[in-house]
């Protein structure tokens, strides 16, 4: 008699077959005794068409307007479930991101969770009804629609089991859980039982779309068991959970590989204190995010400053970059977006040395030059070229899989 | 400078290019130095399509589950039409029915506006935004999504003109304005300059799609002008306003057909007093309306009760019948969906005897047979077999004409 939260993703309700096919999930679920919440996806291919049809009327479409425009798409798929459960006559009932009480703040089309009231989740629950909540969305200060960005109902999933305390959020999905790297560049990569939150939080913000990067934040932070399983298999999936001592042995949990990247670089920047601090704070007051950052300081007193954005950001980045370039009187603006960067997480790296080393030689060896690096506790990533991204995936799998396999078949 | 209300319906805004049109209108309006509200419908075929789905799911989808379905389409429109004119330079606002504060019963699919609190859409025109709302939609007392019923963009549009004190609501449209009959059916027919609320109030409950009956209710009631009028032409469209002495020379304004009619009969009624009202009752209960009633009384103390209701909640006024008939001890009941109303309208039928009998013998002498009739001081309906739905208008035209043509002269 559990109290779980069930995520069902866009390709998961991508049809009326595929809407039923969730629906007899959930009815196994509800007639085995437990109480359960679940959160919808749009449609798969609903999102594009609507994004298509904004993108038609505008190069940057307004962003309120946007969280407006695709808001919708959870919206129908959580009434159609509703509709499909109730002619199965189990009690079921849509709820908005603003009914189950997600206050986000302002910032549209990527807005954060500032709090959740769930008085009335807890009386739809109370009155045994299963809530199906419309993911992705909440409702600013000011009572207009927001969207969490791209993903966003695996944010809208573990928050609302966090705040319902359910004893575990299970994300559904069209793959079997998360993989040691993607299988369709890597056909040897498996597929893991279980990986820390700090590695999935690494693999999420990295580039491994199997979950978003927040949702990760969230379940880490209050410690919720999350288990990302497929919605056409049996097959448990992967347990994301607290860090055990055995999983230490393993070097590199996975490979991931992040093609939503774009280079800038800013020339000829006035080597001056506080220039570089001007510039990145414009940029992340517009909410978009800086990864990496590498500064060539040339002889002359100018130093050139190259970082990178997400792609999808790269268009504003540049516009921004070349505003603060002719305020400051840097040089001209240089933009690159056939750029990936690939990258190696594992806890295991903390005890193990010399993993860097073997990852660039690897990459070496193969004759892939290595743009900009950037590291951390559990992971090293680089910048590559894009034409070399099968490649370095490939090539670094077949590096450092032995560790990966020994400890799937321990485990 | 004047406070404008201008509502777009589905085939206005049923493409790209087509949402660019509306956009250009009200651009053109903006200006023009006036404020406005717009409103909108969904995009022709979304709301179809969104009903595709729900009846795959579900023969009879649960009524609450529907209005959040049903309600997105709405909401894409006015996501797009704001997108559009913020690229266009001209500030422009989403707003959902709940934004723009309009309260409704509980009767989901066909509520009831039950109050407007329109501080938020006063206080956005007052920002010098325009407010693209969402028609159609509005929310109950308990905080859930409901929908005004078929053409309820119309009653939004006219609604809120009413609260924000408009000096009148633009109704665009797919046709030119009010016809004296569908122009599909009488090549003949002709757009009326100017019609009475009263008439249009008849016509819009008649059958004749052109504006939801509530809609002219509302602006009857508040006497707010009206004009319907073509998104795709610059005819100043049809005037719906308060009647005229000069409208009394007209006999028939307009005659209309409705084939959303399905007779039922519940046959064998002991003729006890109460047993008529019981059944009528327990179905406009469930919010279906009752149109025209017969009743005939047999010699044996039985009677059979014969009553219309629209063909869409046939299904389940039948299911009402049987379910009552069984409990009063009453016979079979029978169903006939292949009936039309036909009817004529015209506020000079006041002043003129003789009209009744003129349409009486017009459909006699086409050997066209009548099932019941309803009148009231400004129409005459008749139910008749659906195969003469179009010999019945083309021949009431023809009959009716030429006061309709001499006036329009005149005016």
């Amino acid at each position: 008699m559990a109290l779980i939260v069930q995520k069902f993703g866009g390709t998961s309700v991508g049809s009326i077959e595929r809407i039923r096919k969730v629906a007899q999930i959930v009815r196994e679920t509800w007639e085995s005794g437990h109480r359960l919440v679940v959160v919808v996806s749009a449609m798969s291919g609903e999102t594009d068409r609507l994004l298509r049809l904004a993108y038609e009327l505008s190069a940057e479409p307004h962003e309120r307007e946007m969280d407006m425009l695709l808001s919708s798409g959870e919206r129908v798929t959580s009434a159609l479930l509703a509709i499909v459960l109730n002619e199965m006559k189990i009690p079921a009932q849509s709820m908005t991101g603003r009914q189950v009480g997600i206050k986000t703040d302002s910032v549209h089309t990527k807005a954060r969770i500032a709090s959740i009231s769930s008085e009335r989740l807890t009386e739809t629950l109370q009155k045994g009804i299963i809530p199906i909540v419309a993911g992705f969305q909440g409702i600013s200060a000011e009572e207009n629609v927001t969207t969490l960005g791209r993903g966003g109902s695996d944010t809208t999933a573990v928050a609302l089991a966090v705040a319902v305390k359910a004893d575990r959020c299970d994300i559904y999905t069209d793959v079997l859980g998360v993989y040691t790297a993607d299988p369709n560049l890597v056909p040897s990569a498996r597929k893991l039982d279980q990986i820390s939150y700090e590695e999935m939080l690494e693999m999420a913000s990295l580039g491994a779309k199997v979950l978003q990067t927040r949702s990760v934040e969230f379940a880490m932070k209050y410690k919720m068991p999350v288990r990302v399983r497929s919605t056409f298999s049996t097959d448990p999936g992967t347990l994301v959970t607290e860090e055990e001592k055995r999983m230490e042995h393993i070097v590199v949990s996975g490979i991931t590989l992040d093609k939503n990247q774009a280079k800038i670089t800013v020339q000829d920047v006035p080597d001056k204190p506080g220039l570089a601090a001007r510039l990145f704070e414009t940029i992340s007051s517009q909410s978009i995010v800086v990864d990496m950052i590498v500064q060539n300081v040339g002889q002359d007193g100018l130093t050139d400053i190259s970082y990178t954005v997400p792609r999808s950001d790269a268009r504003k980045a540049e516009r921004l970059a070349a505003q603060i370039a002719s305020e400051i009187g840097a040089g001209e603006i240089k933009i690159k977006e056939d750029i990936v960067k690939i990258s190696i997480i594992g806890v295991g790296m903390r005890s193990h040395s010399g993993v860097a080393a073997r990852m660039f030689s690897t990459l070496a060896r193969e004759g892939i030059n290595i743009l900009m690096i950037s590291t951390s506790e559990i992971k090293i990533s680089c910048l590559i070229d894009e034409k070399y991204s099968e490649l370095s995936v490939r090539a670094l799998h077949e590096e450092f899989q032995p560790e990966t396999r020994g400890t799937l078949h321990e485990g």
